[in-house]
C-alpha cells in the first residue's frame, strides 16, 4: 500500500509574485527594492522595510490596496484547485498573514502557514517570526504524521524544506539555485511540477 | 504580541453529515447503519463494513456516486469561508480521503488530513490508517511549530484532539458527551463557535 502524499509549496515565486519588490514597484519607492542579496541580515532588512513604510506614511490599509491589485502567477490558480482535489496540499511561506491575505483569496483560501505583522491602528509595528526555520520544521511535522511529503520552491529559504521532504524539487528557480543544487529536479511549468508530484513513489516508511 | 491562530475541526458531524449513516439509508442496507457504539472495536467495525459493501456488489464508484448526494451542514460553507480568510484551519477526520472528496469539493476544498481505502480496479480492498490516534497528534504537530491551536469536535474520537489544544470546544455533541466534558465550553451554532474562536486570547508560549 502506498503512504498517502501531502504536498508542501513555497508562495512567492511559485504561485505568485514577489510581494516587496511588487510593492516597491507600484508604490515608486525604489529603496523598498532591497532584497536579502543587499542586505543578508533578514532581521535587518525588514526593520529598514518597515522604516520605510513610515518614512513614506504607508499604512496597512494602503499596502493591502497595493497588494490587492497583485495576482497570481499565470495558470497557478488552476494548478493549485486541481491538486488540491487529489491531495493535501499546504502552502509554507516566510511572508505575513496580512501580505498573503489578498493573494489567497485569489488562489481560494489554500491553508498556509507563515508569520505575521503586528499591526496597530493601522501602523505597522513589527514582525512577528512565528518560529525560526518553519518551512523545514513543518515538512517534518507532516512526516512524523506518516504522510509521504513533497515540497517545492524556488529559493535558498526553500532548500531546507525542499532536503527534508521524501520528495523535493525546484519550480522557477534561478539559474545559480538549479546550477548549485544539480540533484534536485527543477521545473518551469506547472504540468511538469504535476506530473512528478503524482509519480513520485510513496512506498516505504516516513 | 499574540501569536497567531491554528483551528482544528472535525468534519462528520461538524461540517458534514454522517457519512455512514447516510449511505446505510441512501443505498438501503441496514447492515450500514453498525456504528463504534454496537462493535467497540474499530478496526473490526470498518473490516465488517467493508465485508457488507461485497456482499451488495458495491464499488467505489457506486459509493462515490451517493455520497455525491449528500451536502454539508447548512452553513457549513459560509462559516469556514469566512474562517479561512481570517486564520489557517485544517480539517482533522478519520475517515477516508475517497468519502471525504465529494464533500470537501462542495466545501470549497479546505485542507483535510485523514486516512484512505486501497482501492483496485474500483474495488474497495482494505483501509489504511495512516497513523494512530492522529487528530492528537496533528494538534501536537501545529503546537510544537508554535500556533495557538484551537480544536472543536462532536464526539468521543475528539476529545484527545480538544483536550490536546490551547482551547478546545464541543460542537453540536451529544448530551452524553456534553455531560461527561462539563469543563468544555459547547456549542450549536457556526456563530457561537466562531465568536470563541475569536474571543480565545493566544497569549503565551506553546
Amino acid at each position: 500500500m502506498k503512504r498517502q502524499k501531502l504536498v508542501t509549496l513555497d508562495v512567492e515565486g511559485v504561485l505568485t509574485p514577489e510581494v516587496w519588490v511588487n510593492l516597491a514597484i507600484r508604490t515608486g519607492i525604489e529603496a523598498l527594492m532591497v532584497t536579502t542579496r543587499e542586505v543578508r541580515d533578514y532581521d535587518l532588512l525588514m526593520k529598514k522595510r518597515l522604516a520605510i513604510l513610515d518614512e513614506h506614511g504607508l499604512k496597512m490599509s494602503d499596502i493591502s490596496a497595493v497588494l490587492a491589485t497583485l495576482e497570481p502567477l499565470g495558470g497557478a490558480r488552476d494548478f493549485l484547485d486541481d491538486l488540491r482535489a487529489d491531495y493535501s496540499v499546504v502552502l509554507l511561506s516566510d511572508t505575513f498573514s496580512q501580505f498573503a491575505a489578498p493573494l489567497m483569496a485569489q488562489l481560494g483560501q489554500p491553508s498556509i502557514l507563515c508569520h505575521q505583522l503586528e499591526v496597530v491602528d493601522d501602523h505597522i509595528d513589527d514582525f512577528v517570526i512565528r518560529i525560526p526555520d518553519h518551512k523545514r520544521r513543518s515538512v517534518e511535522a507532516f512526516r512524523s504524521l506518516n504522510y509521504h511529503v513533497l515540497s517545492a520552491g524556488d529559493a535558498y529559504n526553500d532548500l531546507a524544506m525542499i532536503r527534508a521532504a521524501n520528495s523535493g524539487a525546484l519550480f522557477l528557480a534561478p539559474d545559480n539555485v538549479i546550477d548549485e543544487n544539480p540533484d534536485l529536479p527543477a521545473f518551469d511549468n506547472y504540468g511538469d511540477l504535476r506530473a512528478w508530484i503524482d509519480d513520485a513513489v510513496a512506498d516505504g516508511g516516513a
